[in-house]
């Protein structure tokens, strides 16, 4: 068993509070912000080549010299040369997504890289352990993107007896009161990504910001059931078509089809009603566009205001 | 705006956990148990005839006098009647669900009775609120038998910021941790369902109780999402079966005729293969049989102790 460290020490960052590394939204002007407001900035290396990733390190260290991380999704084509990237460039803290990094383990390690794996299961946290794993995302079914079955009101806590390192939770986390929750489960950290979505720095476009602040609670929808991947997006013209095929006994092509490009159509050319707004249920709790730095203080600072205005309730 | 009221004060009970309306689990062995201990039991009325209930209330009624309801499935062919029987009966608190109660709004207001719905989204419980709700259960995703698409972390919140009676959070809530963490999310009370599933008082056969405490974190299964009225059980030979079914694109009558029955399969007959094992997310969360009171008395510690444990951090 290791010996406990408190996130932000391991981190060495200011809050425990961590972007999540998402796919088109997490690049350098979002994971400098986030990083240069005293959370853990992460660039999302999806499945864009290593020479992509690099050059967003370098941009983002123009910005801060504060610590940061790479996301590498390992499914990705790039995934092995990646890593090598983001060895060679010396990133602090790896995040990784979709499987067991163990493979790159020993070259992380040997760099002195803290690797943090997102898990959906407490089977998949014991193994990224064993592997070496320094602390663990557990991501709740609530989150935006692809998602697990598992809420994070009851993987956080299954996550944390069933390993020793720290664990930070991810899905329907955008506010203080999310947060100061996933304490009392047993988290040591917070992963945000929703709420990032419309921070000022993100480089999304206006109206799919505009639909995450306008959504509300039951406006995600999870569709890719069928091929064992689902991603959870708002609900829109996109997403009732592909609804209605799948009712429809649709193959694996035709929705591979109709998704491709799709959330680059919703990032990059802001369409709104034929893009993939991909976002968490926690979309119903963000209310405006703010500076990254702004939202970390007031998550930060309303987690501690949310505790401590339950004292006379639980307190002696 | 109604005045603030404790959720204990309002329901004249010595801790805020209230009992999940199960059907056929949700007898009055199990609500006098809860009750008793000190929490809220709840007979779950179901699709069961009027009659039923009054016998289930009486029998209630020799074990303790403490405080209990009746959970009305607003869809049920006998809801009149149940309501009926409830103001003869002067049964203090009524529940329902699956919709809302407005019809019977001013028969149970004029008998003094409290009426707590369940919602599954903030724009439900805003109606009842309307309607004249005393308080309401805000359940997430995440628990067991008929469920809506919010999860518990996501719902609570904006459920809370969407009305200003008390709300009691459900789903996934089966310990000191998960109870905590809604308080925090601003509920003023819990509604456990799952965990009482194995109270030694429960009605309920042993092979189900115990496919309950072997669950991990990913072991229920969710069918009918195609009907529209999707349900949460432990994943077994029946579930299976359900679930390739549904990928051969089955009828709305193939699903009923496989589901008929089968929870009654379940909790009388004790077949754990074939019967539906309707459980919340939580059932990985649950470890063992104890009475009721046990159960009530550890969450109600638990959740103290937890948020005691976290002053180091949050506190001044």
């Amino acid at each position: 068993m290791k010996e406990y460290k408190d996130i932000t020490e391991l981190l060495g960052i200011c809050y425990p509070i961590v972007q999540g590394g998402m796919a088109w939204v997490s690049d350098f002007h979002l994971a400098a912000a986030v990083s240069a407001g005293g959370g853990l900035g992460l660039i999302a290396a999806a499945s864009a080549p290593a020479d992509w990733v690099r050059g967003q390190i370098h941009a983002l260290r123009k910005i801060t010299d504060k610590p940061f991380g790479v996301n590498i999704m390992l499914m990705s084509p790039f995934a092995d040369e990646i890593m090598q990237v983001v060895v060679s460039e010396k990133v602090p803290i790896v995040a990784t997504g979709a499987g067991n990094p163990s493979k790159y383990m020993d070259m992380l390690k040997e760099a002195g890289t803290i690797v943090i794996p997102v898990v959906a299961s407490s089977t998949l946290a014991k193994r990224v352990e064993r592997a070496g794993a320094d602390a663990v995302v557990a991501e709740g079914s609530e989150a935006g993107g692809h998602i697990g079955e598992t809420t994070t009101m009851n993987l956080v806590p299954q996550v944390v007896d069933a390993v020793s390192i720290p664990v930070i939770a991810a899905g329907g986390i955008a506010d203080g009161r999310g947060a100061a929750a996933a304490f009392l489960l047993g988290a040591k950290g917070v992963q945000v990504g929703t709420r990032f979505i419309v921070a000022k720095e993100a480089n999304v476009a206006q109206p799919y910001k505009d639909r995450v602040i306008a959504a509300g609670d039951n406006d995600t929808v999870v569709t890719g059931r069928f091929t064992g991947h689902p991603v959870r997006s708002l609900k829109n013209k996109l997403m009732r078509e592909i609804l209605s095929q799948e009712k429809k006994d649709m193959s694996l092509e035709e929705f591979e089809t109709l998704m491709i490009g799709t959330l680059r159509k919703a990032v990059v050319e802001g369409d709104a009603d034929y893009g993939s707004l991909m976002s968490g249920q926690s979309a119903g709790l963000v209310t405006k566009e703010q500076p990254a730095a702004e939202i970390i203080r007031d998550i930060a600072e309303g987690m501690k205001a949310v505790y401590r205005s339950k004292a006379a309730y639980f307190g002696d």
